[in-house]
């Protein structure tokens, strides 16, 4: 098997009906694309069996590898189970360990399990199980030569976001693996966040850093103007994964290192600003203006929360030194005893389709009469991330002001 | 044609590498049920042209109505035009028309247009051209018979969310209803909001009003704890189709009154209480405290802005009355002037990956000495989710202190 390929399914009505936002499946192309497998197809499909039967037919006709998620749940309309084994041309078999599982999850809630559960514990015959710790629905497992022609692997997931995700990387990442022959590989993943840059410019800069073949591979996500490159290595030891994630760190920072912020997929940039905080013992407050209020927002939600003192939100400040400097003197101004203000002014209003473009002032002051640095910075973008752009623009600013003290 | 069915087509090698999220699918198959289609299958596909051309065959073959969306600009990578052809065996011919409007839209932006976007007027013989007035991209509409079967009608639309939806609501929605039947048909669609109910036991109150048999529509939707309900109609004139929404708008307010809090798709608990406090020509001020903003974030940036007199985000505060109004009264406080002031004690941190429940305290207080209101919440759920559960179910509380005072 040179390059893998594989299709993600999606199922629920709820999905086909645009009730519910499928996310499931964006994760599992991540995911799939950095074990080396290429996702040509993913497809949603309603709660009707005759088309999921179709749908799991073809898949394995045109694919290695069919992961499913949702309609492994014990109603009527969960047909996950019933579908595959139609597909597969197998019969259902009760599977005594899957039922005593779930009995156990019912257990360990304090409840009487419904005799409709006991159908989360059917299997197509000579499917393996895959555990759930979180749920009651086990998963699927089943290798599938349909026609006697192509042979594909199907793994079916539960729909639930937090199952499905640890389900994949604990139990269906390493049987992936084993089968394409990368039996004792290990993987290890890297996430570098950096700000300041466009996608289609870092993109560029990267070069064939990003190209498909190459390993280990980088992959590029956008995210309200915070990129994300994702490193995903493969090798026979923890080591040699750090090894080869080090040496590419390395290609990314000689190539885009002034726009690096951090590394972790959850690391912002007021945990960056946080860090730098912490690390001289000072603490930082927030004035914004405008009709918008996001780095108060975000400073208060990072841990340890005792390096943010607190946010003002207000129609209009005095970004003068002398103002800024008195409110933090001052006994309940919202910001007394910060060692450093970030002053934001000019939000604009989002109430518009169409894109925006806002003139914002950041200013930076010190508590201790000595600095005081101002940006007037012109920004543009849709109204649904403008904000966000605002927020992450201070953040950066206020986060390079401190980084040059330090230097 | 009794009840159609349609497939949606999402392309490109973004969307199956998880690079973006497909948001556009959601959308068609949400605008599609309310057309009285049933959306059987989406699909998503990479750049391949064979994959492409499969997957349109595949899609004429099983559903009435195929839309897609991208693969429509002008660079290599742009396979849709030619899949289409390719499925459906007609050769591409140059539009004059579609050139022309290209070549306009260039000269509008003054640039000079690139010789490689003439493959965007680029049209299977015998397709409609479906009008992009925001961008280069006209889209394809085309109707199939392969291999003598099943007759189905192809609308392919670029992938800019912003284009694909006007194209789709100015040009392609008129067309369905002309083909299934509703020729002079006029849709209008209503969005109703609530709070304070969980989904399924709205889907309860709700009861035959949801089912995908009934007219007009109602569909149901979750974000983050606010429920919207969407009643779509479609009727011969607008008055019939305000008749039709004004009947089940009030069959919704019997069943489910006390939820609802306004309408609108953007109309969100900040405006429900922004209108309340517009109404009574009053000012409202917010101190947040723990580890988080919501409500100052979302205060700021409602219109009127005048009526959100500012926001103080805290590690602490006292939430006694004469504290409450004292901040009221003091110059600099953040929230010097207002008529009301909303306190939220509580938020948690979110530095976690499973369910957190969490203790609240709100506090509504009013600056003339006479009111003053609590209220000891215990809410829960994903951290994803939390806080702005939290905001809304403090602006929800303001709002029932304030209408309750005007009763």
């Amino acid at each position: 098997m040179q390059t893998p390929t594989a299709e993600v399914i999606a199922i629920g009505d709820e999905m086909t009906s645009g009730a519910r936002l499928d996310t499931n499946s964006q994760w599992l192309c991540q995911r799939l694309g950095e074990l080396g497998i290429t996702v040509r197809f993913t497809t949603m499909v309603g709660d009707q069996m005759q088309d999921n039967v179709d749908v799991f037919r073809a898949a394995c006709n045109r694919v290695d590898f069919v992961i499913s998620t949702g309609g492994l749940g014990p109603t009527a309309d969960d047909l996950t189970r019933d579908a595959i084994a139609l597909a597969c041309d197998r019969p259902l078999e009760l599977s005594e360990s899957a039922l005593r599982h779930i009995e156990s999850m019912f257990k360990n809630r304090q409840r009487e399990m419904p005799p409709r559960n006991r159908v989360q514990a059917m299997f197509p015959q000579g499917a393996l199980e895959i555990h759930n710790p979180r749920g009651t629905a086990p998963g699927v497992d089943i290798t599938a030569t349909l026609n006697g022609q192509r042979t594909s692997r199907i793994f079916a997931l539960p729909g639930v976001p937090a199952e499905m995700m640890e389900m994949f990387d604990a139990t269906v990442t390493p049987r992936i693996i084993d089968q394409i022959g990368g039996g004792r590989l290990v993987i290890k993943n890297a996430v570098i966040k950096c700000f300041g840059i466009g996608e289609s410019d870092m993109e560029t800069r990267l070069g064939e850093m990003i190209s498909r073949a190459r390993f280990p591979r980088v992959g590029i996500t956008v995210s309200a103007a915070t990129i994300s490159l994702r490193i995903a290595a493969q090798a026979e030891t923890e080591a040699d994964c750090d090894d080869m994630i080090r040496q590419t760190r390395a290609e990314i920072l000689a190539s885009a290192g002034e726009f690096v912020f951090g590394e972790g997929e959850k690391f912002e940039l007021q945990h960056a600003l946080t860090e730098i905080l912490v690390s001289r013992n000072e603490r930082i407050g927030t004035i914004e203006s405008g009709h918008g209020s996001r780095v108060c927002n975000w400073m208060s939600d990072v841990q340890p929360g005792d390096t943010f003192i607190g946010g003002v939100v207000t129609n209009q400040f005095d970004h003068s030194a002398v103002s800024l400097r008195a409110r933090m003197s001052q006994p309940g101004s919202g910001v007394t005893g910060a060692d450093w203000l970030l002053a934001i002014e000019g939000y604009p209003s989002l109430n518009t389709e169409d894109d925006i473009v806002a003139e914002l002032v950041f200013t930076f002051c010190g508590h201790d009469q000595q600095h005081y640095w101002q940006s007037h910075q012109r920004l543009g973008g849709h109204p649904g991330i403008l904000h966000a752009r605002i927020g992450k623009a201070a953040l950066a600013f206020a986060r390079s002001c401190l980084f040059n003290l330090g230097n």
